[in-house]
């Protein structure tokens, strides 16, 4: 029995999903749901460029797609914020279908909507539908790879997590995500307005404290424009030497003295990319993954990895670390 | 509700598990079991050297102590070898009594004791019990961790785990384990008669394999002394040049020419140790653990911090990649 699989969202990483979800011997791709007239009415496989039935179709809404498909799982990637996937979402828990979702606040939303959360997974068990927020970051480097070393800590004492990407070489709306060629009070006061930074930062430094059962003070947040020291020429566009050319974006927090900090840097010309985990604990961890994980290309695969293994876990908002161990799937 | 624990097999491993456990507020210890006489009888905390009830004592079976005390869960610490392991679970799972086990051959035993795997399997389902094998080496560096790391990934072509451990400053058992002070050919006789070697690398293997759905063919072993190139000194023991300080394990496989190899080197005066997975994948993966996980440190570590999760699996006889991500507990 093949899972059967819609794909809600067919921007850059959707249609990548239903790539690598065609790919895949235990998947069956049976449509896809979004917004652009251009792509609604027309067969999925068309749409991503390559061989599907024809039967899966791209339709407007995930009510037009449940008239004639039944998806067990719903790959979900069109938002980032808790308030805007909950409307998504709510129609497709209620066909008791499950979601894995690329929305960076759903991978632990109980951080700043505790009653929304509750109210969501208490919906998702009265359907019997399972969701899941997860990708590369939020998802796995700053968050269950940190959690997955503390396995073989004793006690810990401090958990240090450092990201940083070469954007030099990432997709355009990367670059301009991370602020290049803003003048850096442009992005000091974009930070200020909640338009600047990395959404689901603060969201893995909690979902790691929530795992360790560690109750936190707030979460203290910086994001500081990283300035160009040379005129920066990518395939995509010139940051001369001054300006922005990405953000380094820092969360802290502490519980009973013990801290945990992520330190995300992303600006083009990164040198040294990276993701690190340096645990304080007996025995200690110091684990660096060299390069970093390619974030595009990995969260694709997290998210069509992520599918056998929510279906083993039970109804309810699900956390990755309520899962068991993501693989190559 | 706390957790009851007993503790089965009170060597160094075992009797850290206790002093780990009892620093848990969620463990509470019931007894332990042992053969040896001095100690049967004795509170477990005078054998373990740390306060604890004085209704925890030593029994030298598991049936005498199931007479007084009532476990969840029993840490096992006893055996390395599947058919060892089975007589001496067996009462346990019959009592519904969960296990976590350090015996390494419990890690996969489906590689080489497919039939007696699924009885066990079946045992523990009829009686409402868990049972998992796992530590650090087998259980964590070498195949949960690289497992893990495949998460990120969209399909994988190669994975090369690599462990190096500095024996120098390991306790004596481990420097003789790894043949210190052998005669070259004494080793490699020793290894041909299963008595050298590190049991479980080849668990570590299948473990891997297993889970990203790889159907292998043949496991290819290889076991050399390494040679001192200079006289060595330890806290324990001296091993002139010219004689073995310590092994080189590899295992290998393949399926469909994507091929699996762990490398395991421990020996005395080991420069670079350290834990390495290496995913030729989309994304590709280097990852490495500088300095190594601490062997003993991160084994007591690894089964007390399983204990929380086991709990949370269906009965049976678990595979660390059934529970959800362990994490310090």
């Amino acid at each position: 029995m093949k899972i059967r699989i819609a794909q809600f969202g067919l921007g850059p990483i959707g249609l990548e999903c239903v790539r690598l979800a065609a790919e895949k011997p235990w998947a069956e791709l049976v449509g896809g749901v979004d917004i652009d007239p251009q792509k609604i009415g027309r067969p999925l496989g068309d749409v991503a460029g390559i061989a599907l039935p024809e039967t899966a179709r791209v339709y407007g809404t995930f009510d037009e797609l449940l008239r004639v498909a039944r998806p067990d799982v719903v790959l979900h990637t069109a938002v980032s914020r808790f308030a805007q996937v909950v409307p998504q979402l709510e129609p497709i828990v209620r066909a008791g279908v499950s979601v894995v979702s690329s929305c960076e606040e759903l991978l632990f939303p109980q951080l700043k909507f505790a009653a929304g959360a509750k109210a969501f997974d208490e919906l998702c068990r009265k359907y019997n539908a399972r969701v899941l927020g997860t990708g590369v970051n939020p998802g796995f480097v700053m968050d269950t790879l940190a959690i997955c070393l503390t396995g073989v800590c004793r006690g810990v004492e401090k958990i240090e997590i450092t990201r940083v990407v070469n954007a030099s070489h990432r997709r355009l709306p990367l670059q301009k995500k991370i602020g290049s060629g803003l003048k850096p009070d442009e992005f000091r006061a974009l930070f200020r307005e909640g338009k600047m930074g990395h959404v689901g930062l603060i969201e893995s430094l909690a979902l790691v404290a929530h795992s360790l059962g560690w109750q936190i003070g707030p979460i203290t947040e910086t994001c500081e424009p990283v300035i160009a020291t040379h005129d920066i020429q990518t395939k995509f566009l010139t940051v001369p030497k001054g300006l922005t050319c990405g953000i380094h974006h820092r969360a802290e927090a502490s519980a009973d003295a013990k801290p945990i900090s992520l330190d995300l840097q992303m600006y083009l010309d990164a040198e040294n990319p990276r993701d690190a985990v340096t645990i304080t604990a007996d025995p200690p961890v110091e684990s660096v993954i060299h390069g970093g994980v390619h974030g595009d290309r990995a969260t694709v695969a997290v998210l069509v990895n992520a599918v056998p293994r929510l279906l083993q876990a039970a109804p309810g908002l699900r956390l990755m670390t309520d899962l068991p161990v993501l693989r190559a799937s």
